[in-house]
């Protein structure tokens, strides 16, 4: 592996142009080389705002070519697995959005592609990079918080996605609780042992009609006796709410930011502030600091700092989230971990 | 009724102390009269303190006593159900601190008794009255949330209380989360359909001992549907904690004070401020408000903000909540809430 | 001096009424045996609010009644140095609001009459009772932030008082500016050597017809060579407004307080939180902690934590900042500290 | 002037890095073509980072490039005024960092070249661009908060800058307090009129020994009667500080930011965050927007939005300052701003 990293970017999306911008300018070792997206003008507009010459409709083309190291999918998630075995079948490492499939099956067979060919594969759980998570989980490795006890983590969206997105998105738990499942689990520094679920159509009736939630509350129990609760809604009415709080033996952390701007406006009314807006704002340090921290594992070699198997694991806790909220009972999590090569 | 209210309190604990120096300094309609406790220092200091010569270890005296218009109810929980009775019988107006009792059928022959005699009955639910959960209220009914959809309920003590202080006072649910289902029933205005619980112990050992928890999760569904979680631990680590966020169509609010002083220290360390530090200083203005209210609705006769339906509802979502923990399965609510007269 | 104090209030206006019921119910060991006002109404209504029967509108005799240890002037500011020299003169301990007096020779009759008295003298100036300034005096003075280099010290009130308190007032320096006078003296721990201020009337054409101002900035040199900056206005537009920063060699403390509700409001149009909107809201604890202070002290002998000589010194430099203000120089406060006995 | 326009950085250092970066990756008009610093290792690698071949140590080989349309000058204070004279008379647009000269002749000489020539020069005064500072503008500019009557603005470094730095640098109020005074007045929307200032060394002897300070503060009354203080420290204690209150007749804003990190420490000492610890990572935001705002007003032509008449006004304010700290006098700008051509 070269010093310097040859990335091709697949996917010109709303989050494959961020990352196009990313590795173009604020990752020193990455060469961003090619930019595809099934959708010329995406690919051809994306390529031209990084300044490269190179774009193309056909991912599979950039699997073949020698000159690329490494690459970042960022396409529409039934792309996800093919793609990620294609890559590793070519010997190049990926970083993949999340999730990885929407079916466990699928799942395994990319995960097992990239045990077999040895490449590198770090999901795009960006939660993970932020200064603040990050910081969290620092603290809690050095004992600062004592023992872990207990989680609460909250995700809300301003307002909610298209209808077509929401249609092909996998349901509330796999598409946006993803997410939480994976804090938990990093921070809590163990596995989920069952999980229970609640969940209501309350914000939009498209969500009914779909048979899918919109507002979602998932109680989680660790090995080791730890709980976590877990709230998502596809609205909050108010801007991107995350946040997060770890209650420890000897205190607590909570991870959250409320205002964007630093001005405050007093007036007869009260204390206004502003509200981050938007989950790109938010993230903005950690979408940069996962693409540096993908491209220097390409060098390195280290294990990544989120691996193929954590997006599985996650994606296991969306399952048994979805089948307690069905069912309307307590689900174990072996129940579905146990799937693998079943 | 006369224009004064003559009151007696019962119980010169910790809360009833609290109770006494309200009664007799900050709510002008209320004239203190008397004060028992069945041990006889606690009644004499607590009376000395307000500068009261009545003092008594005998509080059935009180209920005899035809110029005592109302009673404050502080004492130990086994004896509120049977005082609350004798008020009753008495014709006296009762404020009576949480629970009414740790068992439903003490709790209905209670309210059966306040029924029949017309007296009022006013639970000790302080939150209700703290300004920032009655604004909350406020903007709820105003509809400046639109419908209000779900709600995040927290609450922890700074450390546990004594070992012989738990093994009597009804477990987690019945004690602390008691609290919590009385806020999220008040703040949804509706009524709790199904719930489900998670528990452990994890702070201390002495919790397993006394088959109790130390660390709860209560997932609740609504009439309506809307959803609620709470929160508990009998240790902070950093202070009384003690949060609520409320998450409507239109926006949310969040009830929660962190800083006791208003004092930042700036350092290389980074910014520091403490932290209210127990319950009795977070909510001070709501108990002097719960007892304004009290006294006042002795003389207007208007239905108490917080009646022995609501603490009797609070306790049967505590049942509701224990069997849902101990048999690990979704628990309706009727299946308690039933059981009245049974 | 028996183990209670007997205390009369003289003045019954708003602070008035505060510190009867603070005497009344608050403070353990004061017992408030009369209310005097020149006007009967004042007098009688505030006495019955804390069912007091004696009432006057002839303070003087209050003076002469050997049952009175101490006395609380809280009447007008004329009233103030006559009050003190007649307490001093019967021997009583006297509380007073502040100014002592609006001259510096009214104010050194009053100080003379009570050292040669040798009664005790506290002046009202509440802020150093404040938890969050007493944390900050306590902390400097412990070297937390090492040595003390410069001070911010604002205030502001909501709107402006009547025409007719501003014609009588003093000025915004002698009026208002007062208390921030003392804070920085009292948080520098330093004398003041040299004052420049600048002032304008902005707020209301009224304060420029009464030849004041209602907006102005102090700077202090103290001795030492420490800085400050002080300012001021009649008018927040959002509430009031007092904040202190103070910054020394190893760090900064900032005290001051903006929410008076526990509750944050999210909506599309950003986060909203009130503002404490009065000072004796603001500081109500103070006003108690004050009170208790000074009656403790009755019996102690202590010299008070504030004293005719702050408050003398606080009024030297209002004059000296009024003086700069008018010459449009710096002003060497000596100039106005050797007035005494002139 | 094509669309895109091609920028040569002159000056290497610790800002000109930046701008190296952000010319190169974030401003989608610039085309960075050249790099020059004195020191050759510096331009070197400068260039390198943003993979630039061009490189010299010879800035006025670059005003001679007919393929270069505009320069951005970092180098050394000294410089500034010589490189704008020299681009100006190549017909080359400048952004300049602050200040144009530390005196007032060399700064007329740049304006009148800049002025002849008709390129223009935009000041590198960042919080103009500062998403917290240009929203307070905004408001003030729409009314929101009525007449505006007082500003208080403070700026503190973590730790002063080196011997060999402030040596040169012209003092605090000259590359300090520059970038209050600028911000002073544009928020203000007026000129000042008259300055007092005081000042000590309190932070270190290197700056008595300088000739200089390191504490001080500045109060400014403007034309139509506004007032503003600001306050100055060569060390914080805690970080870098920057924080602007703007009080109008209808309430106020409060422009600072206080967090860093989105994390909340919660134990028994207290509750702990970070706090944004230098200037760079402050105005990161703003850094990036006003070299957007420098290229695209390259091809609009559009007056900058902080103009070389900005910068010097700025600097008259701080010869003024100097003058009456000096001096302990009040000083009338006109004294300064009169100097011109003189």
């Amino acid at each position: 592996m070269p010093e310097r990293v040859r990335v091709a970017l697949i996917g010109a999306g709303r989050i494959g142009q961020r990352h196009a911008r990313t590795l173009a300018t604020r990752v020193p070792r990455a060469d961003l080389v090619a930019v595809a997206d099934a959708v010329p003008d995406a690919a051809r507009s994306t390529a031209a705002t990084v300044r490269l010459e190179r774009w193309t409709t056909d991912a599979t083309s950039l699997f073949a070519d020698p000159d690329i190291d490494a690459v970042v999918i960022a396409s529409s998630t039934e792309t996800h697995a093919p793609y990620i075995i294609a890559a590793a079948e070519a010997g190049k490492d990926v970083f993949c959005e999340k999730p990885i499939a929407l079916d466990l099956a699928a799942t395994d067979a990319a995960l097992d592609a990239v045990e077999r060919s040895g490449v590198r594969l770090q999901i795009g759980f960006q939660r993970r990079f932020d200064k603040g998570y990050r910081r969290a989980k620092e603290m809690i490795e050095a004992g600062t918080l004592g023992r872990i006890e207990s989680l609460r983590d909250t995700m809300r969206d301003p307002t909610p996605a298209s209808r077509e997105y929401i249609a092909r998105c996998g349901g509330l738990f796999r598409d946006m609780t993803i997410h939480n499942f994976d804090t938990v689990r990093w921070l809590m520094g163990a596995e989920v042992e069952e999980v229970y679920a609640v969940g209501a159509a309350l914000v939009d009736p498209m969500f009914a009609e779909l048979d899918d939630i919109d507002t979602g509350i998932v109680t989680l129990r660790f090995v080791g006796g730890g709980l976590a609760v877990i709230d998502n809604s596809r609205r909050s009415g108010f801007g991107y709410d995350v946040r997060t709080e770890v209650f420890g033996s000897e205190g607590a952390i909570f991870v959250g930011y409320a205002r964007e701007t630093p001005l405050l406006h007093l007036s007869k009314d009260g204390v206004k502030s502003d509200h981050v807006s938007w989950f790109l704002d938010r993230f903005d340090q950690a979408y940069e600091e996962e693409l540096h921290a993908f491209v220097d594992g390409c060098s390195t070699r280290e294990s990544p700092d989120v691996t193929g198997e954590d997006g599985r694991a996650a994606m296991v806790l969306a399952y048994a989230a979805e089948a307690a909220r069905r069912d309307n009972r307590p689900v174990r999590v072996e129940e579905f971990a146990r799937m693998k090569h079943a």
